[in-house]
């Protein structure tokens, strides 16, 4: 085994503190896809990558993709990357920093005088956040054929369609009904990103190894009474759906909290709740809210909400109370490669790093490319789990850690 | 005993009818006091009560006082009334109905060739909804000397103080900061007004008698927690505002029920919520609502919530989260004058219409008016108990019941 890679910490800090830069300047920390300022920073990114000696495409879903050469070209090649969009007054980090440790990586290559045997592309996924098109993931959806036409026909509120944005963006969106790459296009795909979590913080873990990426189901729910008067309807007279709904919140929650005792990972969230008519003297009419449930298994994950449903409806008959749920979305967990995750861990192992194995809770461009290639994700910690916020941080050896695992796990997939 | 005076419920309903036509025409039945539409209405308003023998005059609150003039001058006057103004697309029937009544009872009086000792007087109170000044029962309160300074420079969103608007509506605001009557000013005050719930619907019965009108106690809660990723929080490590108030809220219903089991009459409601971030995959950082408690019990009204938050924010401490309320008002019960219940029971009695005792759960003149002179409410049912909407509705006889029942008990109290 050879000594371990050294990257540059400084150099990271640095580019990811240029990259920074390029935000609307009234609402730091903003590069929206499919804007000007977007475009900036990826011409910015594109410099870099030619400077650590890549080529460089955009394929036609919009990716950006720097190439470094490998010495034996019959090879698939590895790849990393994730997406320098953010959301809007978002953090420096989110995505970036998966972008730019992958071009870190490949300097730190360059500069040792290794020279892999597999290609590396570094990939900047297209609009990974969710996007005024309503569709997130954008560029690794379209990569692996799952950016349906009804989606590349969604617009934007000023009217534009997807498809026409991607054009844009220097897209080709005639060519996006077929996936652009087949499942062993590439060797191994694996992603640096910030945790956006308080597990490893809380344990003081520079590392984690994602072993799987949570399933998200999403449901409306929406409950109907009658908007009765608060002061002249009797307690037995009335069908108030904020009640209801309530009792519905706190079920979930305690449900939630007894089946994340178990092994496998859950959460459950009403996160947006919207009362009518929403006056102090007016018992709610109609409660509309949204719940998430996420989990890296995917028999709790379909059977969470349900029979919850089921008690929660036969109760609410009772009380004149109706409770309807529509599911809004059905994603399944996304198991990581079993081999990329001990690559991983070895690597993070090699460097003294202490990493812990946990599932993602967040969803990434990670999950469409294991549609590709063995995938894997690693973690680092960011202060007080705070993300899609300005104030997301994490420190300078937060983020050189985490680009040196991915470097040094680069380098066992080649090898391997 | 003299024979039953008659009313004619015909004229009512033509005059309710007449009345309602005086609306903003894209949304009926509006007729916001301060307006020129209201303005339009007690124009009207005012010419019936000349057509009825009465003289007017605006007080300097800006009541519409119309007055029959009694035998023995020497009485302090009989006084009925309600009001006028309605909410942004309210109904037509709600204060409506008092003020016309009581104006048929003059009409009928009249025809019947009934003197009154008493003078009677019909009160139009001014903007007795809720206004864009931030208060209601403007005209009541100023007669009593509750319209406070601090109140009188309230301002509507325009900018103008309702010290001036007062002025607008033809009243004296530099002379409000004295009660305009004093106790004993008037013999007796009565108000008709339909029950905006269900209670005598669904018992079929045509009159209430109000026992007494319940006091109100508002609070403001504001529960904090703290604005995670939904995904990536695992369930102990949440501290989610929406969850704790929705244990909160269901404690209250169930507390109310269980309280309003007893004789007294209690209700609680969180009617108006509002959740941030309010975003789908965000645990709740804060929640903010609105808990409004009544009851016709002064012991029950001031000791119902205070345990309840205590037990909660300790509860809630637990998990992180903190939870504070603040008093947005504290208006105590206001106890109907026996004479005037009993009064109104025999006119019921006598017309061989059944009445219901019952609590008045909303506010209304009735309470700054009870501070002057012995005062009493009937009610009349409402169709499914709706009212501060386009749907409200009552039928003819509904009104002529209620109208018959007013006149009877005036010419009670009269004799009384």
């Amino acid at each position: 085994m050879p000594s371990p890679l050294t990257v540059n910490a400084e150099r990271l800090w640095q580019q990811l503190e240029e990259l920074a830069q390029i935000t609307d300047p009234d609402a730091p920390w903003t590069r929206r896809a499919f804007t000007q300022r977007y475009l900036e920073g990826r011409a910015w990114l594109r410099e870099r990558m030619h400077e650590a000696g890549m080529t460089t495409r955009l394929d036609d879903a919009g990716n950006l993709i720097g190439t470094l050469p490998g010495s034996e070209p019959a090879l698939a090649p590895l790849a990393t990357g994730s997406h320098i969009d953010t959301v809007p007054s978002g953090g420096r980090y989110d995505g970036v920093l998966g972008v730019l440790a992958g071009l870190e990586a490949v300097r730190s290559l360059q500069e040792a005088g290794i020279r892999l045997r597999h290609s590396l592309e570094v990939i900047d996924f297209l609009s990974e956040e969710p996007s005024e098109y309503g569709v997130s993931c954008i560029g690794s959806r379209a990569m692996v054929g799952k950016l349906s036409p009804a989606m590349l026909d969604f617009e934007e509120p000023g009217g534009e369609r997807l498809f026409d944005a991607i054009r844009r963006m220097g897209g080709v969106p005639e060519a996006l009904s077929q996936p652009l790459r087949q499942p062993g296009a590439l060797a191994a795909f694996i992603e640096l990103h910030i945790e956006q979590g308080r597990v490893l913080e809380s344990r003081q873990l520079p590392i984690g190894v994602v072993s799987d990426i949570v399933g998200i189901h999403r449901y409306d729910i929406v409950v109907s009474g009658q908007a009765d008067h608060a002061g002249t309807t009797p307690m037995e007279l009335r069908r108030d759906a904020l009640a209801e709904a309530s009792g519905l919140i706190k079920t979930v929650q305690q449900e939630a909290r007894r089946q994340a005792e178990g092994s496998a990972y859950l959460v459950a969230t009403v996160g947006r709740l919207t009362v009518s008519p929403n006056a102090s003297n007016a018992i709610p009419e109609r409660v509309e809210m949204v719940l998430e449930v996420r989990s890296n298994d995917a028999a709790l994950l379909e059977g969470f909400f349900p029979p919850l449903l089921d008690a929660a409806q036969r109760q609410a008959e009772d009380t004149g109370v109706s409770i309807a749920a529509t599911s809004l979305s059905e994603g399944l967990p996304t198991q990581c490669a079993d081999e990329v995750q001990a690559q991983i861990a070895a690597a993070a192992d090699s460097l003294g790093l202490s990493a812990l194995t946990m599932p993602s809770g967040a969803g990434h461009d990670a999950v469409y490319m294991a549609m590709l290639a063995p995938t894997g994700m690693l973690f680092v910690p960011c202060l007080d789990g705070r993300s899609h916020c300005p104030q997301e941080s994490i420190t300078r050896q937060q983020a050189a850690d985490g680009c040196h695992v991915l470097a040094e796990t680069l380098r066992r997939l080649d090898r391997g």
